[in-house]
């Protein structure tokens, strides 16, 4: 099989998700190709990082895409926020494991273009959770942007989880729901 | 002033809090040195990091001492740990104003010795949220272990909602405590 660009990206992302500092070499490893073959799609780290980063951005529409939020502010209900709230949650579990890696990974992001489509999703988390505050489903004491912030945090914390083996895959999506919508006093 | 390793160290958090991705030659002006004066210090981008790992780790250490963690599980009383708890939230702040940047930095920590140190840590606040659970403070429904990536989580969101200038850090402790303890619902 000859690998593509987009195959060596993902297989990249595979092995990054599991160790982080993966090599160059250890990725090409990886993805079945050699270190030449590798280069020739991503001249360098920083090329390689651009395309995860560029994969990512696009996960991150689709769950926000797949989970209706913009349908949910238009609506405006409870019931369509929280019935959009629920699935984002289930379709983030998706994105953490399969681009969990690039969720911190800065040198991902440096593009102009790829920081308008990160701003571009930015707005559109806001905009929900300013609709879910104002539909009384989220809190109203903490701003919407801090409220999107807090999910993204838990997002890191379930990706360490699952790379340390700490938590079940299939109990992430309780986890998460959970700790971001009711926290975790007793 | 003729800055010290330490010093330098320090200067090169400062920067990379606020600017990720800045080479070793902004690192170097931020730090008011020559890059010849940096590399002297530090060979590499990887030694940097290492060092930044070390009082990264030595910073959570402390956060854990002065909270009282370790005192609290052995009185295991409600009311203590809850107070240990308290404080956590309050120290957390001051370790994500100075540290944040290292918290996702995985080059931070290649080292074994520090690899020893974070596992200690992890030991140390595992040990303290099986105690709040077992004095009812925290929820029984979720792992310890579930509980502290959680509340890492919300450190690397509340770092990003920082860097980004979008709460105002007298919010923080207070945004933090009430996302990890009762979650964003209504």
């Amino acid at each position: 099989m000859v690998a593509n660009r987009e195959q060596i990206a993902r297989a990249a992302i595979r092995r990054l998700n599991a160790d982080p500092v993966a090599s160059m070499t250890q990725i090409a490893e990886s993805a079945g190709v050699s270190r030449a073959t590798l280069h020739r799609h991503f001249a360098s780290r920083e090329e390689l990082m651009g395309e995860l980063g560029r994969l990512s951005v696009a996960s991150w529409r689709q769950v926000l895409d797949d989970a209706g939020v913009d349908e949910a502010v238009a609506e405006g209900s409870a019931a369509a926020i929280t019935a959009a709230l629920d699935a984002l949650c289930h379709h983030w579990i998706r994105d953490v494991e399969e681009f969990g890696f690039a969720l911190t990974e800065t040198g991902a992001y440096g593009h102009d273009e790829l920081l308008i489509a990160v701003e571009e999703q930015h707005a559109r988390e806001h905009a929900f959770y300013a609709a879910a505050q104002h539909a009384g489903v989220v809190r109203g004491d903490m701003s919407a942007v801090w409220i999107a912030h807090a999910a993204f945090g838990l997002l890191v914390g379930l990706r360490e989880a699952l790379r340390r083996g700490d938590i079940a895959v299939r109990d992430g999506e309780r986890l998460l729901r959970e700790s971001f919508l009711r926290g975790c006093a007793a």
